[in-house]
């Protein structure tokens, strides 16, 4: 109650401040939404003096010399994304603010006369358009001058802040014309007029919110500024705020997964330090224990070898390097001092023009830089961060090695069929791999450069992933909103120098069918190996068929049972759910013990999954690229371990990671698994999978117990042990335990 | 006749030389093989100073100082390549050698010591052993230590100078036995012992010859130096100088191509520079118009992106970093001082402890190294550079690109049936691939290690190639005997900064066709474009199916014709010769006009391959993968272009590289072809080839006349041209011609 009212104090206090701003709004100081005059100085100096920075300055300004030498051109809008006009009013926002920059650090006038020219020529436009014509059919959001308001949003975002830049160049007319006919129009546009999108907490709405505050700040309309944070009732349900409570998970993983994360991050980014540098007494960085940069540096952590992971409807080249990202580091980077960013930036090879890319810049010329620490963690996700969580588990103790595990949310409409999935990547390479997102990006042949057919029909569907497929069924039945709905449950994460083990499970994905898996990152420090485990079971009220898919890249090596092959014929393993899509090259029943499949990947390591069978599970191997008359698909390869006919299973695995490919140098070693056994046993609450791997026998013991009763004491072979923790890693020959 | 005699007095002289130096013998300077006391003396001082020589030294030393800690380990002979004892005696000369060199430059006796009673353990070892039990039957060449005598020449090759390099530390006991128990008779039972293989004129005879002639300078045996040159009876006609004539083209091309090159270099690197050490007179150098030295040249020209073209048996991945390439590039510097040599031994990033090795050291710690020169040329083939080429194009007009193109001879055993066939390299990545050898080098799971059984059914194949398969039949009928005695005729190749154009034909791949290949690698200097153009003419007696593969790696991204695909079942697309490993995955019959087919490689660019057909060629999409129950291929993509029944047919076709694909900066630029006319004329002996190519009509005029009479005149289209040279460009809306 007390905070609340102090709150509401606060709120009248800035309401106040503002009424007592206002007269003095047009002498305040230009430009100040992300770069402020005080970041221009420094700024001007520092292109002076030969480094980073100045470099940069040298680059962007050749850049915009060319374009400036080229016509203004504001074309009347007429095409959709990717089109002509679509892309002209792009590149001339992008333009502006270049130019823009350029205007403030060389102090030439030309550059101002020439953002100042596109902005008449956009004021003389504007009040002559409708809806765009290329909008959607009874879409809640088309544009004006681009066929949906995201678009627009974005235009007003760069637009506002190019036009602050050239502010002191521009007479009062000017102003006058500009303001009137162009930026106030579109920013009641954008927010009275589309309350929909405006106060829909959505990265939509970020946008909308962040064009409509600053144009707020620079035109001193501060009651656009409380709409943009609060809803445009300011009522605190929708707005900037709100979508920085809700869209984030408290440790700011954003719910649709890294690749969205990165490009939902700039408008969070950008309008923040707009309002940090506008009105600092809100704090806008400690908001939500410092929510913004919460998101940053996960954006940063969802990352591995400068790629993000790339779950959902992800394209698999996209990394840290990304433009998003690079904003991001820059104000974390300024927030923190934090070196560990300096060595992001370095990765990312690129400085922005700004007060926070100067520090950036400044830094690394100095040679600050410092190892950026990638951490084993588990992102709780949703607004609450329970609704699952997306694990990471990471080991140096062989390499660069990482498994990402995946009882995260469904992640809106971009989230794929994939509860409780994992991915494995080593030395720089994916091992057990995501298919990503089907899609060509703005690769006209392929499907317009839209996501293709296939990204439904196969990228999104269960069996494209590698966790169970129950009666060749996707999760949800492929439902995104039950989807949406039904996140899996977290049960543990924990992580240590012994390894790294999670455990979560889903019943909402099939009917009657609770999915349970249980992930560990086993670091055995005696042999300097990484093994994953990996206890997937699956109880039922109802007998069904499980399939357990791997995908892997590499070649397939060795195979510890007999496989009869299709030689001669391919046919597709099913009709519908993906399985149309994948050739079944051969199949194999292994006798009850260890299976084994072994491939070599071209990163020249060699890895063995070994799997502790009944007898019953068949293994089906699969090649990617049936059903694809375009030939849209990836032709990859996995394969499916079958069990039929069954009410409850548990598939027991480890893979292994071993030995060395080097044609070039002439020699290969270890080219063989080294796991001789394997075994699985229970004692209580505690979970034990024996392995002997290169002669050492280890026993691995996972605690499954309630948070309360952590401790736990069980025999194994006529000895006792204790576990006061998740993991615990015993190797057996030792007298110690 | 005047220089027949003036040689064979310098061989008397040569004799009369060594009988004088003989009584000396035993005080004769020891180093004195490919290393000199001179050397020693120079390398002594450079580890004392920091530097890459001092670095290669201290690494050396302690991997040696590992080794030695080691007991002595000298198994009597049991297994064959790959087996415990074949490894183990591969290992002691290794180290025997290397400790050598660790003893001349630390001076401690140690290691001296380790040297010597590995040695007596051999000498212990030696009298008591037969033939080797893992010998293959009725071999020709078995040896004693090794299964094979070629790896016991090898052995020989290292052991000698390693004892060299301890001599000085020796008592005369351990010399007497250590001469006549183990390195004499050795010798001479690599010499006198198998006449067979001494005298050959091939890669196991250079090895034989120059152990056993470094043995004859070291043990003070002049008469087998003398065999080692000249061949057992002295006669010229086999022996090592024999070797240098016929094994090399006059450039220094090796017949069986740039993987078995490089391993053939050693021997000839390491002989020649004893050679040179012990007998400068003989000008070993200058030998054949200095034929070492093009040989080491040749082989980095054999390589893009520092990897061997892989044509015939070739390990893709082998590039110039090898061992043997490294040792090559030392005596390559040593010898001209060439800054270019320097570049390459930067990649190498090895240096050598030699003499050689110190001078590349040195070199490049003063950063002498300057970019080297890869050239466009035709490697006459066989030993009169007679029997067809390999023709290497080049242009860094539009990136780093190659083609290889390959009217060369069939190259022995390695060979593979593949006629003019060509590769196509663009930014550092395999456009227009082979598939090189199919194997796993050493891992046991993959058919023990060796040549994989599609190596013959397959890699071998014409069809693997790009080349013309008639009536689903291998060159040569896939007879290598008949192969080997009939290369294609290198009709011309030239190279301008036009770009570069080769024509090739040959009539015995089959019985009564001829095969003609005419291709450019064409710069279109106003575009900043290249071009690959294609002329490939059949002509038969009688009618015939022709097949022209096209293997491609990428995804594929557009036709312009239609394409029947086999979504639900494929099946192999034939049933031998290679066919039976392809699997038909869809076939289109594109109209009279041009046939394009798009594809994207990794390295972020579009590759469109267009042709100009009549209506009649069909393009066959496959896949590689069928008939391979041990999955020992790799799942590669290709079309086929396939004429029936036809006596007579010209397939003409260009690549054009085009456009960049980045989804990480999220930009797709030029991903469709810029070729919108293709036509192909003849003018007498002059091909012309009009191609409008983003919107710029050219002219591209090949002149096919006889040597003689070069100087072509021409109309096309009212217009007149002239051409003198081989190839002519003409941008036909330049008014100049």
């Amino acid at each position: 109650m007390n905070i609340a009212i102090f709150r509401s104090k606060v709120k009248s206090l800035i309401l106040v401040t503002f009424v007592i701003l206002l007269p003095f709004g047009a002498q305040a100081a230009h430009p100040n939404l992300v770069i402020t005059a005080a970041d221009v100085l420094e700024m001007r100096k520092a292109i002076t003096k030969p480094g980073q920075f100045s470099k940069a300055y040298s680059d962007l300004k050749a850049q915009v010399d060319l374009q400036v030498a080229q016509p203004i051109i504001v074309p009347v809008p007429k095409d959709g994304g990717g089109g002509y006009t679509h892309e002209q009013h792009k590149n001339n926002y992008q333009l502006m603010y270049n130019a823009g920059i350029i205007y403030q650090l060389s102090q030439d006038k030309a550059y101002a006369e020439y953002v100042r020219d596109m902005l008449l020529a956009y004021a003389q436009l504007y009040p002559t358009l409708g809806l765009h014509p290329a909008r959607k059919v009874e879409s809640q959001n088309p544009g004006k001058f681009f066929w949906q308001s995201l678009n627009e949003a974005v235009w007003l975002v760069y637009t506002i802040q190019a036009y602050d830049l050239i502010y002191a160049a521009l007479s009062v007319q000017d102003i006058a014309s500009i303001e009137t006919k162009l930026l106030k129009p579109v920013a009641l546009f954008l927010s009275e007029g589309q309350p929909s999108t405006f106060n829909k907490v959505h990265n939509h709405g970020t946008w909308a919110t962040a064009g409509v505050g600053m144009a707020g700040y620079v035109m001193n309309e501060p009651e656009w500024v409380e709409k943009a944070l609060y809803d445009l009732e300011k009522s605190g349900k929708g707005g900037f705020l709100k979508q920085l409570d809700e869209l984030f998970s408290p440790q700011g993983y954003y719910n649709e997964g890294p690749y969205y994360q990165r490009y939902a991050l700039l408008p969070f980014v950008t309008f923040a330090k707009a309002i940090e540098n506008n009105e600092p007494q809100r704090k806008i960085f400690q908001y939500r224990d410092g929510i913004v940069l919460k998101a940053i540096d996960t954006t940063i952590q969802l990352s591995y070898d400068g790629l993000f992971f790339p779950i959902n409807d992800a394209i698999k080249s996209k990394g840290i390097d990304t433009i998003e990202l690079v904003h991001g580091v820059a104000l974390a980077y300024s927030l923190t001092q934090a070196p560990g960013y300096l060595d992001i930036a370095k990765q990312q090879d690129q400085i922005i023009l700004s007060g926070d890319g100067l520090k950036v810049a400044q830094a690394l010329d100095k040679g600050l830089a410092a190892s950026y620490q990638f951490n084993s963690v588990a992102f709780g996700d949703g607004s609450d961060g329970k609704q699952g969580a997306l694990v990471i588990m990471r080991s140096q103790l062989a390499g660069d090695q990482a498994v990402l595990f995946k009882p995260a949310a469904q992640g809106l409409g971009h989230g794929h069929f994939d509860k409780l999935t994992w991915q494995f990547y080593d030395q720089g390479e994916e091992i057990v791999s995501d298919y990503g997102a089907a899609r060509f990006l703005n690769v006209e042949a392929k499907f317009g450069g839209r996501y293709l057919p296939e990204n439904e029909s196969y990228a999104k569907q269960t069996v494209a992933h590698n966790t169970v497929v129950v009666d060749e069924t996707s999760h949800f039945n492929g439902d995104v909103e039950v989807g949406n709905a039904n996140a899996p449950v977290l049960h543990f994460f924990e992580t240590s120098e012994l390894g790294t083990v999670s455990s979560a499970k889903i019943d909402t994905a099939y009917q009657g069918v609770e999915l349970k898996r249980t992930m560990a990152l086993v670091n055995l420090a005696e042999l300097e190996k990484t093994i994953v485990l990996d206890l997937f079971d699956v109880v039922s009220s109802k007998a069904h068929q499980l399939d357990l898919p791997l995908h892997y890249l590499g070649q397939l090596i060795d195979t510890n049972f007999s496989l009869a092959v299709n030689t001669g014929q391919l046919s597709a393993l099913g009709a519908k759910n993906g399985y149309q899509h994948l050739w079944l090259k051969g199949r194999g029943l292994p006798k009850q013990g260890l299976a084994k499949v072994s491939w070599l990947n071209e990163n020249g390591r060699f890895y063995t999954h070994t799997s502790l069978v009944n007898g019953q599970e068949e293994f089906l191997f699969t090649q990617l690229g049936a059903s694809d008359p375009n030939f849209n698909l990836r032709n990859e390869q996995a394969f499916v371990r079958r069990v039929k006919n069954n009410k409850q299973h548990r598939f027991i695995s480890i893979l292994e990671p071993h030995g060395e490919y080097n044609p070039g140098k002439e020699y290969t070693l270890e080219a063989e698994s080294q796991v001789t056994e394997l075994g699985y046993s229970q004692q209580g609450e505690v979970l034990l999978v024996d392995i002997t791997i290169a002669g050492l026998p280890y026993l691995i013991a996972i605690n499954q117990a309630a948070e309360g009763s952590i401790k736990q004491d069980f025999q194994y072979q006529d000895r006792s042990f204790s576990i006061n923790r998740r993991l615990a890693v015993f190797a057996l020959n030792d007298d110690e335990e």
